[in-house]
């Protein structure tokens, strides 16, 4: 079949160049080629077939020694990336057979060997394509699910803010908030993005941050009585900036932090206006989904349910071209994207 | 009897003089004379015999406009204050009578009317002062009680951090995640506060913030497996030296943020090391007592079985002069109290 490798094929990989100064650049990366792996006993190979370009990487390219890296950084040198979706093309593992396809840890390569440990099979179904493990139905999907669903908690008739509402998570986490009853506001950045978002995925009320400076001001016209569950994908200044329109009881999850990422800790924005957390009983935590991963498997029927009701809306954004991997990364931090970009090797 | 006010005595009370810049001075309050108030219907008149110093009145004598006030600022040359303990001296109320012993918000004034919507009937314990309703038995003691129990919800093996674990309330919040099978370690300012906590209260690790200008090095030393709850009294930069430190699933409370009432926004610290909340799944709350206002007896019935056994311990700095207050209020904030700072009006 197409997807057994030939064994004088290359496997191209991105490694780390050098680590990003600032925004990353494509050219922070460098491609390299090497024999394709082969699979030990109890292991199996894994042609990569989709790879998302996900911001959660950015932490790990810097090794900001003034501040505190809850990842350890990548090495200069080594493969860059996180999961993929891929096929197995050989096997040697009593559980993961050829053409079975996985999801797993297997960075920015054409193939990758993988002993099972924290790969997952794909249920595939019918009616969706296998890239939806990386998006929807992946980890950022799962993210938005568990985000609103487990660490918010949120409840009919919350004002519930989500930043970067147009983004792989901030848009699925919008309408789950939708589905249950919530009242949802939006940010994102660019007249042309917040229309698409509206359009799209159904949301009434986003502001566009680079058109209003004072997006604190803009948020408090637009909630009144203030707001129930802050979703963030910013970071400590959106959280910072959100605070004080926070109602009683109100739940403040942290899922991504993408201004902060590779920020040195000293020019870092801080989160100041603490004063609200006693006095309006507020609560802030941290979304680490892996934490939910016994309950994945609920989640992504129930998801797949709400897809193909036509509950639930997500975007990919596919290109073709492993080579694109940089680029396509790098113009994720200047905001140019719809939807879950993801690249198809080819 | 001695309580009942002469017609012709003047009630002696301390407004506002102007507004604290940085750490509040005595000079910042005025003594004012006025005439006794009269109880109206369904009012009564209290005497007030014990008024704390304490730290979380200072957020409302500054009216900085560049940051976020919780709470409204105290008007120039309105009666400053906050809770007092008191005994009824004239009574046009139906439940509140003549010698009854009173908690309410009758700020630093001889004399106070209430209408009673505020106010708690202290339950007088034949071998406890009533200066405990304003100390142990308490906003403090509360605070550290829910806190403890209900917002970090401390389990026995928990390493529990308490800042200002010598004050009013970290000595109690420290006692009862002792009593509850926790390892407590606590910060406190200067060699004497230190030795002096352990001995009252029977600390085993307190490390003194003025000796140890590498704090984050020192908790590190003490808590080698990581911090489970950390409960603090501080503010915004012992939270953010605090976080690394803590462990999965940790647990922090915003309690009190002593270094940070009076500190305008833009020179005030702000937590950035947010990274820590997902990756190590942690929850940070905010502590509002009066949110559990309806479980106060219970939790007073507790305490006071604790020590009356022996197991609980507090200690009240009492000074007998109404016209003290200013100036125990400034020391508070040069740290030099050693136990809850009361004064008898005399």
């Amino acid at each position: 079949v197409s997807s057994t490798p030939s064994q004088s094929a290359d496997n191209r990989r991105f490694v780390l160049a050098k680590r990003p100064d600032g925004l990353p650049q494509a050219s922070d990366f460098r491609l390299e080629t090497g024999p394709i792996p082969k699979p030990g006993r109890g292991q199996f190979l894994v042609r990569n077939v989709y790879i998302p370009v996900d911001p959660g990487m950015r932490p790990g390219l810097s090794d900001d020694t003034t501040g505190v890296q809850a990842f350890a950084p990548v090495p200069l040198g080594a493969v860059v990336g996180y999961l993929t979706v891929g096929q197995v093309v050989r096997s040697e593992h009593p559980v993961f057979a050829p053409g079975d396809w996985v999801t797993d840890h297997l960075l920015w390569q054409d193939y990758a060997v993988s002993d099972g440990t924290r790969a997952r099979k794909i249920a595939l179904h019918p009616n969706l394509s296998p890239s939806t493990a990386c998006g929807v139905l992946g980890v950022p999907g799962l993210s938005a699910y568990f985000g609103t669903l487990a660490v918010a908690e949120v409840k009919p008739g919350d004002v519930v803010l989500v930043t970067s509402i147009a983004g792989a998570v901030g848009s699925i986490a919008g309408q789950i908030a939708a589905l249950k009853g919530c009242r949802v506001v939006g940010t994102a950045g660019g007249a042309k993005k917040c229309a698409w978002a509206k359009e799209r995925f159904g949301f009434a009320d986003i502001v566009d941050y680079k058109a209003r400076p004072d997006l604190a001001a803009a948020l408090r016209e637009i909630c009144r009585d203030g707001i129930d569950v802050l979703f963030d994908n910013v970071g400590n200044a959106m959280i910072d900036l959100v605070l004080p329109l926070m109602r009683r009881n109100g739940r403040i999850v942290i899922c991504g932090q993408v201004a902060d990422y590779g920020i040195p800790y000293r020019d870092m924005a801080g989160i100041r206006n603490t004063n609200r957390f006693a006095f309006q009983q507020l609560t802030l935590r941290g979304l680490f989904t892996p934490a939910f991963e016994d309950r994945y498997p609920t989640a992504i029927a129930e998801m797949t349910d709400w897809i193909l009701d036509g509950k639930l809306t997500y975007v990919e954004d596919i290109e073709t071209g492993f080579e694109k991997l940089p680029t396509a990364f790098a113009s994720l931090f200047r905001g140019e994207n719809l939807g879950r970009k993801l690249i198809k090797t080819g």
